[in-house]
C-alpha cells in the first residue's frame, strides 16, 4: 500500500521563486513539487500552501490522525507560533520541520523554532533538496 | 431577563479530548458545553471556536458590545496575540480568561500572558470546573 | 462528612478595607469572612492571617497532611517565597491560589508566582469573589 | 498616470473611533478615508483592513508587485508578525509604516517593531495626519 | 505637640558595632540612639528592631496610621522584601529609607531596593548621620 | 501671523553630503534648508546645529517656550541623552522627530530612542523628505 | 576540651521522611540526628530548626561568636535570604553549606545559592552524608 | 575658619520652577539658593550650573583638589555620564549626591546612577530640603 | 570518478549503543558505518571521531582543501566550540551538520549551535539515518 | 575486594602549590595525593591529571564503566565543557565533583557548573580536604 | 614630507599625574608628549584634549579629512558616545584606539567600548607606550 | 644577554595566508615569523602553535617561569576558554594579547575575551604589525 505524505508550507513560500532568488532560488514550488511526485511514485502526496496562521492548524487536525507523515515548512510562523506547534504534538503523525535557507545565516529571530520541539526532527539550509530528504525519511520510518 | 454569555475558544481546543488526554482529560469540549448549558438555565450561551486569530479578533468585535461577558481560553494565542489582546480592550464585555491546564507547570513560553492585563482576571488550572467559575463570577457581577 | 477547608492570607491582608481601597475595596476580610461561612454551610472553615513567612510555612505543615483543601492568598509572599511554595509540594491537601486584583495590570514584580507551580491552579483579579469560586472548586473535588 | 496607492490597516484598526477615543480619537476610518481620497485626487486610493494575519499577506502579494506604494497600519501584528514583514520584503512595491498614538508611549512589548527593518520608513504618533504625510511622500518618490 | 518618630531597624542592626566594623562603625545602635534623643529633645522617639520580616510588617501596620513617621533601615529585606514595601505603601505615616552603607560601592544585589519605590525618599552612605538627617528632615514636613 | 519653527540638528549632521552618502545622500543640509525655506514661505524658520549635547539643551530651553514647533534630528544623542530627552519634556512647544535612514535596518544601539517618548511624534528613513513632513504636520497643528 | 557544633535546618526540613520521599528519602530528620550524635562522640551538638528567616538569623547571632563550627541547610532561603547570608558574615563561627539532594538537578530557580558566598564551603547532594562530612570537615579545623 | 561647599547642578535644573512643577515644585533654584545661603551662614557657598557635560566636569576638576565639598544634582547626566563619575573619583572633595524628586519612582532608566559609587553618599527625593541636609553632612564631617 | 566523503564524529559519539540508549539508540557507530559503506558504493568513505576539540580542528585542516564533503556531528562541541566553527569557515569542503537526537528537547544550552552558521545545512532528530541524507545531499551537489 | 577510585585533576591542577598560593595554598598535588593513599589503605587510587579536554573524556571513558567511584576537580572546564559532562552522564560509576577554593567568592564566570548536574554532588571550597569527604563518601556508597 | 598626526585625549585625561596614580601612574601627559616629539622627529604632531563629547566630535571633523592618523584614548566617552563613534566613521583619517590601563580588569561598564568599531584598532593596558605603538602603526601604514 | 621570548599562536593560525584572505590577509605567519626574527636581532623567538587548548595551557606551563614574555594570539579560544586564562594567571611572565583583524567589526561572540584579564594588554586589529608592536612592549618592559 502506498505511504501518504503531505506536504505543507506556510506563508510567503507562495512566492518562491519570485521572492529574494538570492536566498531561496528562482524554481517556483510548483515545479519543485511536480519533479516530487516523479521521483517518489510509491508515495502519494497532498500539498497545502497557505499565509494564515489558523488554516495550517486546521489542515493539520484534518489530516495529522490518519496521514503516513508531513513534511511541513512553516515559514515565518516557525518563530512565531505555539498554535501549530501545539497542533503538531496534538496530532498522530510524525512531522519533519524542513528550512530552504539556513537560517542561523540571518536575523537573530529566526533562531528560534517553536516548531523543533513538536517535530521528530529538522532538516535546515540544504535548499529544496530539504524536501525531499524529509520524504526519505518518513518512507523508511 | 437572561444574561447572555459567549464562551470563546482558541486553537486546538476543537481537540479537546483527543490530544495529550494526560494533559487536558478526555471529555469532549461538546459534551462539557451541554452540561454547562444544563446547569445554569437562567444563561443564554453561545459557543464559538476557531484556529484563526483573526477570526477570534472578529467574533469579540461582532459580540463585544452588547453581550453580557466572555469566557475566553485563547489557547496558545494566549503566549503571542497582542492582536486579541487589543479587542478585549476595545469592546464593553468583560471578559474572564480561563485555562484548564496549571500553565505555571508547563514550558516557560506559556508563562506570559498577553491576555491578563486585559481581562478582568483569569482562573487556571483548575480544568473544565474553570469555564463553569467563569460564569458564576459573570453572573454575579 | 463536613469538609474542612482552610482560608490562609499572607501578608498586609490583615489591612483589607483600610488599604488601598481602589485596589483591594472597602470590606474587611473578617466581614467578607462570616459571609462565606454563611454561605457554605456545608463547610468547616478555619481562618489564618499571618505577616510572618515562617507562620504561614507551620500552618501548612500543621493542617496540611488532613485538611480537605487550602485557599490561599499568599499576598506579597507569592513573588518572594519558595519556602511557602515547598511546604505546599510537600503536604497532601490541595492548594487553590487567590489573588484578589488582577496581579497582571500591576508592577513586573507581582507577575512572578513561585506559588502557581505547587498549587492546583489560580483565580486572579475576580475579587473577594475569587475566595468563593476556589471554596466551590474545593467542595466538588 | 494617476498614482495608486493601497491603504492597509490591521487587526482592531476597523473598531477605530469607537475604540479608546482617548488614545485614537474619534473620527471613523471610513471618514477619514473619505477625506483622504478628496484631498489627492492625484491618486487612486485602495482599502483593504483585516483582523487577519493571513489575509494582510496576502493581499500584500496580490497588489505588492503593481501598485506605486502601500501605506500600512499593522495594528498589534506590528509587534508579533515576521510573516507580514517577510511579506513586505518579497514584493517589489514601497510600504510605508504608520502607527497613529505615539507607541514609545505605551507598553514595551509596543517598543518593538517587526515590520520597521523591512518598509522604507515609519511614521508615528502624529495621529491620522500619519497617513496622509505617507502618502505624501509616495506621490513624489 | 510633640512629634512622634519611629526607628525601625531591620536584620542584623541589632550587631552593629560588632559586625563588619570596616563597613559600619564600631558605635553600637543602642549608643547612637541615646544621642539621637538627646539632640532632639522636641520629638518622642520609638525603636524597634527585628530580624524577621514579618515582625517589620506587624510593627509598621500597629504605629502606621498615627505615628508623625519612620526612618527605616530595612537592612538585608531591602532587597528581597515585598511585604514590607506593601505595608509602608498601605499605612499613612511617611517613611524614610535610610542606610549607614554606600549600597552602590557593594554587591550587585543590593543595589536593588524593593523600598525605595514606597518610601517618600532616600538618605544612602552618610553613615549614622543618615538617621538624624532623615529625623530633620521629618521634623520639618 | 507667521508660524516659527526650529529645524534641530544634532552631532555630525554639519557633514551632510560629505560622510557616509550611500546612507545620508549628497546634498548638503545648507542646500536643503534653502529649498525649505522657499517651499513654505508662510513658515518663518529658524536653524541651529552643534556637536554638543549641552547646546542642544540651550537652544530647547531657549526657544521651547514661544516657538511654535521643533523639528528635530537628535542624531546619535537619540541613543544615549536623556538631558535632551527632558530638556524637550520640559518646555512648551511640540517636537517632532526626524531620522533620515531607516535605524532599524542599523546597529541594534540605533534602535533605542529616547527621544521619542518626549516628542509628539517621529518620521523615520524617508530621507530628508521627513523635516518636510513633520513641518507640514507643525503647520496644521 | 570537646568542639561544639550547631546543626541548622531551615524550612521544611522538619518534613524529613514525610516529603517527598523520592528526593528526600525516608529517614526523619531525627533519627538521623541520633546516629550523628552518636557517631561523633568527641563533639557536642546543638540542634535547631526553623521555618521563619528570622529565627535562623536569631540562632547565628545567639551562636555563632563563641561555638566552633554551623553546619547549615538553609532550605529554600538558601536561595531567597539576603539577611541569613548577611548574618553568617557579621559572626565568627565557620558555616559549611550542605544540600541534602543534588540542586544543579532541579528548578533554575536553586541554582541560586545567597549563602555560598559567606561560608567557608558547600557539600551538595551527598544526601544525609553531606552532614557528617560537614561535620568532618569542622573536627579537623 | 569658613567652610566652602559647591553647589553643583546638572542639566535642565536651570528649569526649575518652571519645568513639570507636579514634580519638581515651583521653587525657582534661585530662590531656594538664597534661603540656603542664609540659613548657613557658616558656609561660603559657591553656585554652578550647565546643561554641558564637559563643563560640568571642568568645573569638579577646578574646585575639587581645594573645596569643602560639593553637593551635587547631575540631573540626567546622573544615569548616563561616566565621565562625571571619573571626575569625583578623581579629585579630593567629598561629594554628595542629591535628587530633588524619587528616582525610583520614575522611569526604570533613572534607577540607574553611574555617579553613586563615585560619591560619598545619596539623598533621594527629600526635595530641595535634601541639598539642605548634604550640606549639613559636609558641615560635620 | 568516485566521490570522497568524511564522516567526522565528535566527543562521546565513540560510545554510541552504549550510552543513554533511549536517547542515542543501540547501533553502535561501526555497525552503522559498515551499513553506510555498503549503501553508498559510489562514495569512498573516510572515518575519524576524537574527543578532543584541537584533533577535530586538524582533521578539518587535513581533508578541508579537497575532499567532496564532510558530514559532521560535533557532538558537544556543537555548543561551545568557536574554534571548529572557524576550521570549517576556513576550509573549501562544504559541512553539513547532523545530530542525531533532536536537541531542541534537551537542555537549553543544547539549543545554540556554533556550528550551524558555518554549515551548509543541519539535520536535527532524525536518528542515524541523518548520516545518510547528509550523504544523499552531498552526492548531489 | 579493595575498593577502586580516579582522582581525576583538570587543566592547571598540576601548578598546585607553585600557582597563586594564596587561593589554592602551597602543597603541591604529589605531596597531597601520597597522604590520601596512606589515609585510605582500603582503597586502590589511580590519578590522572591533563590540561586537556579530550583526553579527560578518554579517561572517563577508559575507566567509567569498571571503577568504583570517580573524584574529579574539572578546574576550568568546569565552566565550559560540555563534553565532560556528557561522559560522566555517558559512563557508570558515580562521580563526585571537588573545588579546593570557594567559587562563589571568585568571578562570575566561575559560578556556572557544566558539571555539577551530571555528578552525584559537589563538595566546594573546603580546601584539599574536599578529596578526602568525597572518598568517604564513596567508600561508603 | 613629514606625516602628521594628532593625540586626542578625552574627558579626565588632563589630570594625568595627578588622579588614581595607582591605576594611571604620575608622570603627567604634557611631560610624555614632549618625550613624544622628541622619539619621532619625522612626525608633526598635535594634541588636544578636551572633556565635551561635542568639542571631541568638532575636532574629529576638522582634522579628520587631511590629517595622516589620529591616536585617540576618548576616555570615559570610550563606553558612552556614539556621536564621537559615527564622527570617526565619518572622517578619513585612520584612528587608532588606545587605553593606558586594562579596562578588562575594571567595572563591566568598562569593557564595552563605542569606539571600537569605527577604529582601525586598539591598543590596551600596556602605559602611556601604548600610544608610541600607536604611533609606530600610523607612520608605517 | 638577549631576551626570550615566546610567539604563541591558537587554533586555524596555521592556515594563515589561505583562510579567509580578505579578513587576515595573505602572507603565511612563516613568512611573517621570519621576518619578526630579522627585525629583532636582540631577541631569541621561540614559536609554538596549536590547534589544541590543553596543548597551549601545556605551553604555557612549560615556558611561563622562565621567559621574558609571550605574543599570544589565542585565536577563538580567546572567547571560550578559561583553562588557558587561568594558565596566564598562573605563570610569572608577563602576556600580550594580539588579535590580527579587529574583533569589534565581526560577530557578537568575539567580543567577550576571557584572555584579556589575565594580560597585561591587548593590541586589537593592526594586522600582524600587532606582534611587532606586542615584542616592542616586552622588549622595553
Amino acid at each position: 500500500m502506498k505511504k501518504e505524505i503531505l506536504i505543507l508550507n506556510g506563508p510567503n513560500l507562495n512566492l518562491l521563486g519570485k521572492r529574494e532568488p538570492d536566498i531561496y532560488g528562482s524554481t517556483t514550488f510548483e515545479e519543485y513539487y511536480a519533479s516530487l511526485e516523479k521521483k517518489y511514485p510509491e508515495v502519494t502526496f497532498r500539498y497545502f500552501q497557505s499565509n494564515s496562521e489558523g488554516a495550517l492548524v486546521d489542515k493539520i487536525h484534518e489530516v495529522g490522525f490518519e496521514i503516513d507523515g508531513i513534511v511541513m515548512n512553516a515559514g515565518a510562523y516557525t518563530h512565531t507560533s505555539i498554535a501549530i506547534a501545539d497542533a503538531i504534538s496534538a496530532v498522530k503523525s510524525p512531522v519533519v520541520e524542513v528550512h530552504i535557507s539556513n537560517v542561523a545565516k540571518r536575523e537573530t529571530f529566526r533562531h528560534i523554532s517553536y516548531m523543533a520541539k513538536s517535530c521528530v526532527g529538522s532538516i535546515i539550509g540544504l535548499g529544496l533538496k530539504g524536501y525531499e530528504l524529509a520524504v526519505e525519511y518518513l518512507i523508511e520510518l
